[in-house]
């Protein structure tokens, strides 16, 4: 066992990169103290030199291309903070391919394209650290991978996308339209001028693949994953949702199906009844519910983005890489596996209770006709609610089923529709 | 670096003991695929043999006497589950002094006795793992070592005893009784005959001695800390906390001095505004708040005790330890420090704001008495209620302070009891 530093490559200076070389620059001895291993910063890579230099890192820690630091024989940890999935992979896999562990915060890169790169890593016998891909500063992985380790996970629901949550407690807080909300976030830097992969629910999935090739043992090829964002959601559903004693968040849900060894992954916008863990957790925090056969339920919350946060995370993978390496254990194995443990199950065969808003004229006998062509699929009505209608002669019809198959709601409202054509029904999931 | 397994010998087939055995037997396939390494039970000790056999270990796997693990060769973890601090401190005294690595969920040993059984450990070269003596299930310990590492954190709140957070969540929403809730919480279980040990706050006290030794790097005295219990708490200031905007926990408090290089550690019951991330925390769960300087707020939630949430707690150290052990990777140095980073501090130095109920005869005058004693200690009053007296003559007088330093709040109150001597009032502070 050596007693020489671990040299570690920072690969990109932007936002997160310049908070993990800070924290490595200025937090050594600390680090070394409670880990037992010194690290050091190697040198960190960037384009904009200058960008780099802000960092605090010295000239002779600046490199213009990142194959300086995969080339440096005295560099064992790459960390890749670019982003992106083009150079990104080129980075990861030249890193791997020279047989450096890897760090990163790149869930985008690992859920879309990462399964030949953790084959590689497995191959060349090295780690691909990924903490700060899911939920930015909560040590969820960890968790997973090693505080819960004697548990079966029953099931996974996570608030993994900040921009969304803060539109959607915006939403329910002031009752306010999905529009202006969505403006208000663009406004405080929340969300992208372009928001629709993080509204779409798509960044949430690449969170929950993640999360579920560990919980689950199983790999999911990503395009296959359930993705239903939060854009249709009004201001009219969020004063039901109040009424009926909810709140709306979006969720990354990953529920087995025992029995037939199948698994439902979706993201979509999900009713909490307001006791539940996840109910208040508001503005741009992010949270993960875990559900294991051992430790039943448990909660972790925190701060999903931002450069200290996310650097937190990626020091805390750095950290235990370097002490995998000087110590030579074994880092855990569990890496997705080859031979999954679940199929990708059908959504039109998930369980709930479900939410159903439905525009229809203010006519006699809509109710009636409705609630025959739920009750003709098996789909049995909890509460309903009818409001005055407007000016233009639409009112809503608002419906709680009891529990049903997705397949039969999405039948009925297709019957449904069929009656009443005109706007699109909202369908929204409870989950509990 | 060795592929033969980890044997560990379990001390205690009592709740936690019988779950931990029961994992290790049937999740030993589990557990190496996902750790990579392999670990099985050598042997289980208890004086009831019929005990230990009901956890399924075999005839050779139970011995009457714990000493027959320590002295075996072969087994290279003691585990100890015995609880209390006498047998217990001799259990992994010795199994340190033979160098064995100890896993344990023993709060009070720890906290009351641990000091030199750290330095042992210390001297000896292995580690002492406790994450299932805080907060059962929930991987505290892990995040605060190893997810976190980059932090200095900056206070930390936790809801770690179960029996006390049940009566609370049981006093706010029923409005009941002190008494008429610890009645029903020893009719479910959730509280001992004599409750003392948890209403008190010295089982918290335990929990948070331990979790500011890493927090905090400060080793503190147990016998210092200031514990204040839950059982003067009355259904009349569950409805004035209700009024106020407030829910009231049982807290283990860290708030370090930074300028004073001192820390506030106590345990007492503190008033949370409703949107606190502990404010949600209801019946017998468990929750802790940290809040570092990188990450900024987090919270881990779940089951603070039981047989499997404890158990799951156990075996993640179990393997951890088995991984550094096989792997030869050195163990998180960050035990309790030589040179405490702060000293403790007296809390009439603590500043914050302060419910106070005092009971008065209901006479002209006393409150104007009451607020110029405030006012002569520099305690500014923020709000004020006074309910109609009872037929005793009696009423309470309700304040909540602005920010204030404890010392003065409490000698404005002797000086009120001078005035007015009766019941005792009831002090209160808020959390934020």
């Amino acid at each position: 066992m050596s007693d020489s530093a671990v040299r570690v490559g920072v690969v990109g200076a932007g936002t997160v990169g310049s908070g993990v070389v800070e924290l490595l620059l200025q937090r050594t001895e600390l680090l070394a103290r409670r880990s037992g291993v010194q690290v050091e910063l190697g040198a960190v890579a960037d384009l904009d030199r200058q960008r780099a230099k802000a960092t605090g890192a010295t000239d002779d820690q600046i490199v213009d291309d990142f194959r300086k630091l995969i080339q440096d024989p005295s560099i064992e940890i790459i960390v890749e903070l670019v982003g992106g999935t083009r150079i990104a992979e080129t980075i990861v896999r030249e890193a791997l391919g020279a047989g450096k562990a890897v760090v990163t915060a790149n869930k985008a890169l690992l859920a879309e394209k990462g399964r030949p790169l953790f084959d590689l890593a497995r191959q060349k016998n090295v780690p691909i650290a990924f903490e700060a891909a899911v939920a930015g500063g909560i040590p969820i992985i960890l968790a997973l991978r090693e505080g819960l380790i004697v548990n079966n996970y029953t099931s996974l629901l996570g608030i993994v996308n900040g921009t969304c949550n803060y539109i959607l407690s915006e939403m329910v807080g002031k009752g306010a339209d999905y529009g202006e909300c969505l403006k208000e976030a663009q406004r405080l830097g929340y969300a992208e001028a372009d928001p629709t992969f993080d509204v779409e629910g798509y960044d949430s999935g690449h969170k929950l693949a993640l999360m579920s090739a560990l919980a689950f043992e199983s790999w999911v090829d990503f395009s296959k994953l359930h993705c239903e964002g939060i854009s249709r959601i009004t201001a009219t559903d969020i004063k039901y949702f109040k009424e009926m004693g909810y709140t709306v968040r979006l969720l990354a849900v990953a529920r087995p199906d025992e029995k037939n060894k199948r698994i439902f992954l979706s993201v979509h916008p999900g009713l909490l009844p307001l006791d539940h863990p996840l109910a208040n957790v508001q503005g741009s925090m992010n949270a993960v519910a875990l559900y294991g056969d051992v430790v039943m339920e448990s909660m972790y919350y925190g701060r999903g983005a931002g450069k200290f946060p996310t650097a937190s995370a990626v020091v805390s993978d750095i950290i235990a890489v370097a002490r995998a390496l000087r110590g030579g254990a074994p880092e855990p194995t569990w890496t997705p596996s080859d031979t999954p443990a679940y199929e990708l199950a059908d959504m039109a065969d998930y369980r709930t209770e479900y939410y159903i808003r439905f525009p229809v004229p203010d006519q006699p006998g809509v109710l009636a006709k409705l609630a025959d062509a739920l009750g003709k699929r098996n789909v049995s009505i909890a509460t309903v609610d009818q409001d005055k209608a407007g000016a233009d002669g639409i009112t809503s019809i608002v419906l709680e089923t009891h529990e049903a198959r997705e397949g039969d709601v999405m039948d009925a409202i297709e019957d449904m529709r069929k009656m009443f054509p005109g706007p699109d029904p909202i369908v929204i999931r409870l989950e509990d």
